[in-house]
């Protein structure tokens, strides 16, 4: 379902070009204080318009909440969000249910819905879903500053280009600060100009890059999360593949960890201030599965945006031939940027559900 | 929990060192033949002894099984199984729950469980639960056989060495059928001296090493998954992420399409023989959390298995100081070859789930 | 949570006197037609205004469907819908929050929300939710409808007059046509006068009355549900008592087969027109928490709706003495006729998921 | 499914005559002593041969903890007890799978199988299956008491014959004590004497009867539960239910308070030495789905054993004619007596989930 979590539950509904979309955060402990300023602030971090890479198409994502939040203070009860959807053109979509853009999910949302859903606009799988899960991500994650938890992550990696990474061991809160307030997220700011080079040249080749974003949590006590199935790394990870365009997810040293040696790999103990922190931090912050307390640090791939001006090749459903298709209309060459909100706010969302919702 | 799933719910208990081990698989159709020969060869080739990469403790990992399959057939009602445990020892583990093991689960479950778990062996962190895990697999995994759906993984790495990759667009069922019954399973069985060097070399500094395991199905018809939270990506990554040691887990080109353009990532959809395919498969059979009917593929990270001899830094938890730690012993160097038929597993029992345990 | 279901799931949120308040169903399959007018109708039942025993509150519940429904078809995606509020008075419910009104949730939700909860016309407990619960009932009941399966349910009692009741062994579609449009749904329309004469004696002496609500499936295949905690009962049971103001459930002959003898209780076998069926139907259509092809029949106990006009003695949980309370303003004497249309409601959606919600 | 609960999850696995039956409980906190002479005791309450209303069937039940519990005290592991199935004559069962007996779960479990269930005793949906449920409950009822929470249920009724009630404001530890250990639980032991000559009344009339189990919850804190779908009626009533023969269930008044007034029903709120507590307790400790600090009261309907050695009518499923049938060997003509443990059993086990288990 478009939904998941067990003591907070998130479900997210809309298409495209219906009505409205919106969510709703059912579970939340009731007694905190949402800084709407705050939220509606990562919300901007994703809309498109904040950032030279994206696309001109206007979306006035607005969040009215219709429930769950009184004078500032959470209820208790679940938190709903409608964002009305406004100024769109469908004409752009038109031919898409017997002509399916490859990389998209229009074949398998046709296959699997029977062709009855509504594919304007990639419909329930369109990127503009992510809104409302930025929304939600942006109520638990003040209930989690307020224990302490922060979130912050940045563009690793856009094509070619890289940025620096976070110090696994250290996270510095003043860099956490400026991060969550960056709709272009990075560390190491000199490196921009290069990134939005590769999706300049990309865009004039009518073409897309794709690009990795690091995420990282500090202050997340020792002993949150479980053994087998119920790890911290799998729950992150359910969300974290819920966003549109999610590849890969890697933990701490992640695939590198695979040539590693253990004598490299394993984190070493020992007391620093009477606490247990470790000298380096392969784990990402997790050891079966449950945290130690050290910065949890995970890294998702997200694929090149499918939509693109070129010419492809694909096939005709009605009448079951191979045809061609170039898709109209301005599309994001490259939507990282705007994915290192989505990725902040799936996690908070995850990490409260997992501590229990309090 | 230490358990997943929504129609088929896998529940797994025990302890490395405690009276037994098992598995409760909770949704099973009725209906099914279950050839237990085909079970035990699945566990066989998990257990140690089969390989030479493998530790000499004799695990007797026969499967009782308690209810649910009744003269071959499972019978609708949740389908148990226990190992019981015998012949280990547990002197080698009497003082780690005030010295944890780096990289190991001994602090964090300290922690979460207030020191009150079982420690022997890793208690319920143990990598010996994969072996109930094991059974669960190669039960669901026949009811998939009977639908046309297979299931192969094989060792894509170790250390440096690689073996050759699935061709993602056609695998062979002959390779598919190969695979299945190797304890040490490649698609380039030229590889394996190569890597079974690294992994004595390993063995013989006192070390380990970790790997990737790569996995693919086939035969899934496509339409099956679904949009955001409840994609196909997300579910099979939480399963596999379930399984000790993972810290990684990408799905087609995985983090490779990070770098890449969609004009190179998107694959083209054309006919053939009347059925819509692609012409490579970037996206690893799954588009928009729903299968494409292309092989769907994806890639788990192993790190290198933390339990090595070499002297570690470590704390002692009671004094509140640092110290040291040898791990006496014999020791795995090295888990991959194993791991391939617990991740088979975990897919199998995952994908059943999914697909509505009909 | 305000949300239930696996394959179905439906979350209710909202506040009595909040901005708006709603439902989302997610997990609906795609491509059933659903008549508006039809979940409308089944809408205005519920509603005050059309029935004599309710209240001259105004409620405007206009269900603005936001996605999963696209031209009259399901779509497949979450179909979510948002009934906004107006017209209601604040001024009745001022001093609630430090003076609990007797047998209502503002006590139990202010120690469990820390008195931040929205307590203006009960808040989330109001039962201006079941509006949203019901707009969700009537969109699975045509998808039930279509399969073949009818849900009806009547007043069976208000205060001391009791309705016929269903024959539990053979239910006419004729008169479930005629329930399913009725806003006092009664079997015998003959005791309707009797009935509303209790309501109204109890209004006049500033009191109010309970009742009890009896429903019926009929269509339902033999062999939905499961043993033990996944059966029938339990799962409908979990739906029901989710009204607000149940406090009893009681399948075929319930209670009273606890006095009865298996020689009259048994329900004998026999075939009719080849089709399995029962000469009596004790059971209420499920044995072993699983459907026999008979009409699933089965009870639920309305209290006496809580706010009445007369003094009543509470605490003040601010003085932390104790004080007497009036209730002000015009309130519903008595529920049951439109709890009808809700009974009717979690039993659609209940089904639906529980059928698989394919 | 067999199994419930989110943060507590039961799954009960076996059948009747097959290798073994048991029970995984997942998700209990650590550190918890428990003491297995009262698990014992309490699987003694339940067990026949020691209530003489019940079948010279032996029975062994002893329940073998293969894992969760280590030195008497919870690790956080998964708590796995496995039962062995012995002593028991197939051979009464053998006709069971053409010719289902009427009111036992036979037919349904047929269809939804298709012929493969092991129906032997009654396979998956026997009463022996409540066994590893009692023992489960033994478990979680010992953390609940070290919070001060006690349950406590006895015989409310057997055919015509009635036990006095329990005060529903006001219950004696004393009392529950005693209730606790007793195998034919009664607040007025000289109604034993009527209740057991009723059971024997019916036995020789080759007959059964039914009766209702009253059961109480003290101790309970204010604010556990939540609103809607999330209440305590409907998460005990789907545990309740659960149990084979459950035909009914109502909290507080229940059933009674449909013909009440709310001058009647209200619970009026007042203090008593600093507590908040109600005149009255028709609400039966839950008010909005929350508790409200009065101990929780609730009373299920069993139907009467359906095994009758009278002659029934029934069908040939495979000729597909109308027959007659009669069950041979020796039947419980009552099995109140042994529900009441197991009533306890499910409510400890869904408390202790709805509190978070923790």
């Amino acid at each position: 379902m478009s939904s998941f979590g067990t003591s907070l539950r998130l479900t997210v509904f809309g298409e495209s070009h219906g009505e409205g979309i919106g969510a709703v955060l059912d579970g939340v402990p009731a007694g905190y204080k949402i800084d709407m300023d705050k939220v509606l602030l990562q919300m901007a971090r994703r809309a498109p318009g904040k950032d030279k890479t994206a696309t001109p198409r206007v979306e006035k994502d607005f969040p009215n909440v219709k429930s769950g939040i009184l004078n500032g203070v959470t209820t208790g009860a679940p938190i709903a969000c409608v964002i009305e959807n406004t100024n769109t053109k469908s004409t752009d979509y038109s031919n898409l249910l017997k002509t399916p853009r490859p990389a998209h999910s229009d074949y398998t949302a046709y296959v699997k819905y029977g062709g009855n859903n509504d594919i304007r606009g990639g419909g329930h799988f369109s990127g503009r879903l992510t809104a409302p899960i930025v929304f939600a991500g942006a109520v638990a994650r003040q209930i989690l500053e307020s224990k302490g938890v922060r979130i912050a992550a940045h563009i690793a990696s856009i094509g070619s280009v890289s940025d620096e990474s976070f110090d696994p061991v250290s996270i510095d809160s003043e860099l956490i600060n400026r991060l969550n307030g960056e709709a272009f997220a990075l560390i190491d700011r000199s490196v921009e100009d290069a990134m939005r080079a590769e999706v300049e040249k990309a865009r004039l080749e009518l073409d897309s890059v794709g690009g990795t974003v690091e995420c990282a949590v500090t202050g997340l006590p020792a002993g949150v999360g479980g053994p087998l199935f119920d790890g911290l790394e799998g729950q992150l990870a359910r969300a974290v593949f819920g966003i549109p365009a999610v590849k890969g997810v890697e933990f701490g040293a992640g695939f590198r960890c695979a040539s590693m040696r253990a004598s490299e790999n394993n984190d070493p103990f020992y007391y620093e201030n009477g606490r247990v922190v470790t000298k380096t931090n392969n784990a990402g912050g997790i050891l079966g599965g449950i945290s130690n307390g050290m910065p949890v640090i995970f890294r998702a791939a997200f694929k090149p945006t499918p939509s693109i001006a070129r010419e492809q090749d694909t096939v005709d459903l009605e009448a079951k031939t191979n045809t061609k298709l170039s898709i109209k209309g301005r599309h994001d060459p490259c939507i990282v940027a705007r994915a290192v909100s989505v990725v902040e706010a799936v996690t908070a969302v995850a990490l409260l559900d997992i501590m229990g919702a309090k």
